[in-house]
């Protein structure tokens, strides 16, 4: 298990048994070396974790063909680990914009990339990325199939099955970690969709064009029907699926319907057959949803999937705040988060407006980190108050540089501040001379201590 | 009850009764026309509203000396509402700055603006404010007692209580609508707090200022012994109570002590006094809270309380995001307002390093909104979701000019948008030729329709 540094980084060679997978090495008591250092920060025992990881509850997404040197385990009591999603579209291709966007997500925090580009220079940016990038990286093997054949001129319906197969495994060749694919958006789930009626539709860009395929071509998604096929693929390079959900509800009013829960049920039976297959599986979860139903949604998709690591994209809990979707989905993540959701995909300020640049990136990040720790907190994780409890401390004594060091965002913290320094620099410009704190210690008898 | 337009502003003489305070006319079934008023955007019926405020379950914050062309109606199954924080300290006074932070805040949507001025020049500028404000006012006026004779170089201690009284009347003459008062800050309850130990000790102003006084001179808070005459005091010019969580919680470690608790159950014995005096009173609360402690906070509060309308800061659910701790509270906020808090106090992105700005103020109110919309909905208050769905029939039928119409903050939304347009004006950047509602459409045969 030898190791080598580059740079800040340390790579480590990961393969200690290449004929199992993470999860089959898990069932035999084994531990990859990627699944000790996806440790390293979490509360979990080696041996919980090799538990959790053999029954589905958690997984460790990491390529066989390639190292990572910052990896992550996903569920199982965990804590909440985070996503960003950076990619370009064919309105706006550039690799240096990506590799700095993949540099702002890690800085913040962020756990794991997504790159969902989608132009045509999808593979040398997907390249680019995963050289740079020391974190999990996923991508949506179906964005490319179709999106590049529509640039061609070619119709969704004229893209063959074997073509979508074969970009699965272009992708897993690339050393992607984890693959979004979107296997239960079934004839039956689309058809239930429809016969309830939607506002918005299918607002998944994969589940709308597996769902335009299979409409035209009056087929089943191939996905589905070629599941363990499928999971073939993604065993040989120990790919962890992360089943898409391709009906998620794209406004409140769309939320918990009968689409988007048929679904569901159809990814809880592929879980299982992945699970057999020697594939690890995350299920990805809406999306759009009111406050009150949040809890409901984690509990049944953990009923239904076997008590499989949940990812959510939000939940966003109201449509009217464009501009601050980062916020609104920060209320339903935390919310998700508390109630068993375990990896949120962060939203950024640009959602449903443009894509993110770079500064959305970092806001991004840093606003997912929070509603994940706020979650960490509530579920009682152990040592998850350690940061809050040093920042208090910090605060009390007036010790500016260490809050600075604890803040999520030093940068934006001691920017804030330096704006408007007070005359008194113990204290704040907020309350100057009036400082609760310092009134606090005279009215304790603890003034000697200041 | 005559009417007159000044500008685009509706002035109501309110005196129908001058004889009754409005929760003395409720409890006689007649409805003040400023009762009327707050009740235009509201589901409540008059005969409910009143019923919730004779109760002493809602209240209308309302000055008898002055008019308010944008009166609300708070608790009681009212929307949530929004407060503003504006005001200068000693450190940086400036009227003109003052009263833009009001234009932006009730332009934002805040439902109330409490100015909590400090420094020498509080007058001038709460007389500006007043005058200006369209929304009820609120203040503190523990802070310019304490305050303006800090300046002047005297000692907490020396202040009188006949000072204390002199103020809350001069703020009750200057036209402020509701008064934040930390009357439950008791000799009991900071021993409480001082026995079980706290990481923050006291971090509300006024609480700690009132705990110094009572500390050095070996005194009761004069708030608290000499409640009947303050009551008096507010009952002659109709101004309501919020009494103030002058023991909240500073840090996460801190919340639900028995500091804290012992205050509430003091100022839940004050409620009753206050409605019996027929003065309108709300409850003020944390603060800072994990998440699995906020429900059982509201639900503490309401049952110690009467019911009475419960007044949040925040809750603020992490310590370690200085610089956005409007996320921090609106994850916070949108938890207490779902789970009976009734008025959210807006934190802005400043908080804890600095005095807002003018756009700090934009975004706290928006983001204090978003929480308290999220809220209404998972309330289930008719209507809440009305704009939601609009929104997604705008979205769904590409109706860009609708979707900023409807928009929080369309200024934000609309320049998100501006700043990548695509080349097919119809879809945004983020999946350009890719959308997935086109391609939705395309899946359920609706291509028609597009």
């Amino acid at each position: 298990m030898a190791g080598r540094i580059a740079g800040n980084r340390f790579w480590l060679t990961r393969k200690v048994d290449m004929s199992n997978t993470i999860i089959e090495q898990a069932r035999l008591g084994k531990a990859d070396s990627i699944v000790r250092l996806a440790l390293k920060d979490e509360s979990l025992s080696l041996s919980d974790a090799l538990q959790k990881i053999a029954a589905g509850h958690a997984v460790v997404p990491s390529n066989n063909t390639r190292d990572i040197p910052v990896p992550c385990i996903i569920g199982g009591g965990s804590r909440i680990k985070v996503n960003a999603n950076i990619g370009s579209s064919m309105d706006h291709e550039s690799m240096d914009e990506e590799l700095e966007k993949l540099k702002m997500a890690v800085s913040s925090g962020a756990h794991t990339v997504m790159d969902l580009s989608t132009g045509t220079a999808w593979k040398t940016i997907l390249d680019g990325i995963t050289a740079a990038s020391p974190v999990p990286l996923g991508t949506v093997p179906v964005y490319q199939v179709f999106g590049v054949a529509m640039e061609k001129g070619r119709d969704v319906a004229d893209v063959s099955a074997e073509e979508i197969f074969s970009a699965v495994e272009d992708h897993c060749k690339a050393g992607v970690d984890y693959l979004t694919l979107h296997c239960g958006v079934t004839r039956r789930s689309v058809a239930l969709l429809r016969e309830q009626g939607r506002k918005m539709g299918i607002v998944s860009r994969g589940g709308s064009l597996l769902a335009e395929w299979m409409e035209k071509r009056g087929e089943e998604n191939p996905l589905y029907t070629g599941f363990d096929r499928l999971s073939e693929i993604l065993r040989e390079y120990d790919v962890t699926y992360s089943l898409g959900d391709g009906l998620r509800p794209g406004c409140l009013a769309d939320a918990g319907d009968r689409g988007q829960i048929e679904e569901l049920i159809s990814l809880g039976e592929l879980q299982e057959k992945a699970l057999a297959a020697g594939v690890q599986t995350m299920i990805e979860g809406p999306g759009h949803v009111p406050m009150d139903q949040i809890a409901e949604n984690m509990r049944i998709q953990k009923s239904l999937c076997g008590g499989a690591p949940f990812y959510v994209l939000g939940p966003i809990v109201t449509d009217i705040a464009p501009g601050y979707d980062h916020i609104t989905s920060a209320i339903g993540g935390a919310i998700a988060a508390w109630n068993g959701a375990d990896f949120l995909c962060y939203v950024t300020p640009a959602e449903h407006l443009r894509l993110p640049d770079i500064d959305d990136v970092r806001v991004g990040v840093i606003t997912a980190r929070i509603a994940a720790h706020a979650a960490d907190i509530a579920r009682g994780i152990p040592g998850a108050m350690d940061l809050d409890n040093a920042m208090a401390e910090a605060r009390a004594s007036f010790n500016w540089k260490k809050q600075f060091k604890l803040a999520m965002d030093p940068v934006t913290a001691r920017k804030f501040r330096n704006e408007a320094l007070p005359e008194d620099e113990d204290v704040c410009s907020m309350c100057g001379h009036l400082c609760a704190l310092k009134t606090s210690r005279r009215a304790m008898g603890e003034e000697e201590k200041v």
